[in-house]
């Protein structure tokens, strides 16, 4: 198997509700809690095949999902947004708005944590 | 027929491309292009009761992707973080920072066009 992508877990946070509980399962196990493939097999006693199979299946459902509703790449672009209103407000370096910035880029971390 | 309910033709902006295509097209018709069912119904050679029936589900799974994914949420959060700062950019009324201010406010508008 070739090194681990994690643009899945990324895309396993945002559809992850709408796979498959067994999928669901093994993307979890497989990208966030690190199993092998043989792990996974013996701990959902399916063939490491099945399991192989399962996880080809997933991650084309993930892909097939961002490529329908963009919510990733839709969220790489607020965030750019927000980092640069964060950098553009640092440039306002001012006693008398140094409140205002201060809530500005408070905002903007809001935008960035949201996800 | 209760009133139309917009809220669909939004969560259609968002989540259409995961419905059937006969769904999608009755969304489509009754939402963004106000056709009645009579009419979809005729268009579509089926009976209004069967445009009816695929309304209602092509408005539950609408609402079944928003529970899930909650893409309208999140917008309404970057959208309402991105207005608050454009109103508290508007604060800093200074000649001295202009070109800075009107920066923000154009990465504040990306995020709120963006949909």
């Amino acid at each position: 198997m070739s090194e681990k992508n994690f643009i899945y877990s990324i895309l396993y946070d945002y559809y992850g509700d709408l796979l498959k509980e067994n999928q669901a399962t093994i993307i979890e196990m497989y990208y966030n809690l690190d199993y092998s493939l043989s792990e996974i097999a013996e701990e959902m006693n399916i063939s490491r095949q099945g399991v192989h199979d399962a996880l080809k299946r997933a991650e084309k459902n993930l892909i097939a999902y961002e490529q329908k509703i963009k919510l990733h790449d839709k969220y790489m672009k607020y965030s750019r947004a927000a980092e640069n209103i964060i950098k553009l407000s640092s440039e306002i370096d001012d006693e008398k708005y140094k409140d205002l910035i201060e809530k500005i880029r408070l905002e903007a971390a809001k935008i960035i944590n949201e996800g």
